[in-house]
């Protein structure tokens, strides 16, 4: 066991848990009882029976989201079941609360069925305020927030998908301010048509990146390819737009940006140095597709990863507390294409212009202020 | 819209929910994030995947109850839905904070149909250590709660029932002491025959406490009466021992003891004065089945009723913080009658016996050192 993990699993069984549930008054007297409970609670719920609406400012549903899970994709683990996802379900909670001052409740639910569990967090949805859907596997995943998407009345966010995508946009918009690129000219290559690639690639084309190459491990996806799933296959209409064949290494050749969501050293210096000046985004993890010192030498003029040991960590915790804490103070019903992409350009716009270079395109995950900007930005594009 | 549901109502409007979801360790550095949440949190969810128990240390699981509904049953307002439930369910999660420090969470399952209530709660189970069944009508909540607890590998209780039976147990108890009356030898008349009613005979009977005849609006109910419902079927073989038939004023005549369970002013003066110096707990809310100074000027030995302005309130919140508080501490898979019983006597036990008497039998609701004498009482009566 590394250092990280023995100090990791000794802070667990000190803190007996990353999230505590408390009361937000305390009850000393008779009057207290009455007021927070049995007889005065029968008013606010009539209220709530009487317009759905109050449910919103009569309970804590407001500030509170759900962190959901199955269990079948938790971090690069796998499939380990929906009790042993519980510690990264706390966690996310944790820095829901730490970093956008949102409630966040960890559910696991114990089934491999869709159908299940879209039916159980449907039938808990009035209990929340939005849905983070977690660590669900790839393609499931995304009929669970498709169907979850259509049947409840609060925002459901797969964020393995959208805040990775977010947060790729955003070091994207700031890296070609750096490198002097033009978005809608760039050849960007996405290694990894899971998810999070295909979130990744579904956002940059709606955004105006020029030309997206999603790869996977056969190499190039093409309009046309077979095996393809759904998503994939929607995909492979808007992406690729010279219908190019090859492998990854092919797609790589004068590219502007590589993003990889795929897995370690997948990446060599002599494909880096074959892109065109490249800003190389290797986020596996924890080991990179490429290490950003190699990718540097071999002549990436930006790099970042999703290390926090590296410049430029681009990582969704600078996305999820504040897109959420947004769409509950707009109380949306969903939140939309258009309010990710404010999100993105939101947390793009927190670095000044003039401190903007290589080493520097993204905010410290860190950053406590971010959640607010993004929230604002994000509230602004809620449809009434 | 009475003083009490006026302030509650601006109580809650003010406070934005009465819970709240917090961190229990800020995250500042890189070392927090990385222990926190990734890559740290790899190794307790390895720790999770290789050994279930460990979930038990290592989330918050130990410490968390879940407080359901199906918002059928919510107070004395009926089947008002799952959406405005909620004010009650998320009061009970701050008492559960307040008197036990035991972390509760609300949860609304927004259907009518038992099935798929037992399988939602079964499948978000592995989140809590506990679920406290809440305000579900009878006759479903008997067979929720028995399915609940044949699938759940927690305990699961439901409060509406088990929590009154043994307030009302430990009550008891101690009147029997204030009026030199014999466990064995009681007359008990019970009315009404739905959740808390069948529970309390239950519980009363299996306790040792006489003979119990329990009613509903048809009078007595009797072993071989139609229409009666599998848990009142199943009573009527061990109460009523005399085989009576009647009204609840034929129950009455000589009776020791009252338990309403039922509606407000069902009980005249006529009825206490006729009983055996009755012990009368008219615990009908928010109007008792006869009011205290009714039943004390007709010769009740000693009256007891569900209202904080009259002495002997027999409420709750005596035991759900400290029994749960119990079978968590001690990991119970479930809440046993040995440990219900457990808890009624050590509620009674609270009292010291040179401070009981007619207008001193319970422990105030408000008294915070309940919960720890409950908690080691059923802590010590879990079977390994």
């Amino acid at each position: 066991m590394d250092e990280t993990s023995r100090k990791s699993l000794e802070l667990h069984e000190q803190l007996e848990g990353k999230i505590e549930v408390v009361s937000r008054k305390h009850v000393e007297t008779r009057e207290d009882l009455s007021l927070l409970y049995t007889p005065g609670v029968a008013e606010p719920c009539r209220q709530i029976q009487a317009d759905y609406q109050k449910s919103w400012t009569l309970t804590r549903r407001s500030h509170l989201v759900a962190v959901v899970t199955d269990g079948t994709a938790i971090l690069g683990l796998g499939d380990i079941g929906a009790a042993a996802g519980m510690p990264v379900m706390e966690g996310k909670c944790a820095l829901f609360k730490e970093f956008g001052d949102v409630d966040a409740f960890p559910i696991c639910v114990d089934t491999h069925d869709a159908d299940e569990f879209v039916r159980t967090v449907q039938l808990i949805s009035k209990s929340f305020g939005g849905i983070n859907l977690e660590d669900i596997a790839a393609p499931r995943c995304f009929e669970i927030e498709r169907r979850l998407k259509e049947v409840c009345d609060i925002p459901v966010f797969h964020d393995d998908q959208h805040g990775t995508a977010i947060v790729v946009a955003a070091a994207l918009l700031n890296a070609i301010k750096v490198t002097g690129k033009t978005m809608g000219q760039l050849r960007i290559v996405i290694n990894g048509a899971g998810a999070a690639g295909c979130a990744i690639a579904t956002l940059l084309v709606h955004m105006g990146f020029g030309n997206v190459i999603l790869c996977d491990v056969n190499g190039i996806i093409c309009e046309g390819d077979e095996g393809l799933y759904a998503g994939q296959e929607a995909l492979s209409h808007v992406t690729n737009k010279k219908h190019e064949h090859g492998s990854l290494a092919d797609a790589l050749k004068g590219a502007d940006a590589f993003v990889g969501v795929s897995r370690g050293n997948l990446v060599t210096p002599e494909m880096v140095a074959g892109m065109n000046e490249g800003i190389v985004f290797p986020m596996a993890n924890p080991t990179p597709e490429i290490m950003p010192d190699k990718a540097q030498a071999a002549g990436a003029a930006v790099v970042g990863t999703g290390r926090s040991d590296f410049p430029n960590q681009i990582n969704n915790v600078l996305v999820f507390p504040g897109i959420f804490k947004g769409a509950l103070a707009a109380r949306a019903k969903e939140i939309t294409e258009e309010m990710e992409i404010a999100a993105a350009y939101a947390i793009a716009s927190i670095i000044p212009e003039d401190e903007l270079n290589a080493q520097n395109i993204i905010p410290s995950a860190l950053d406590k202020t971010v959640a607010d900007v993004v929230a604002k930005a994000v509230a602004e594009h809620v449809k009434d």
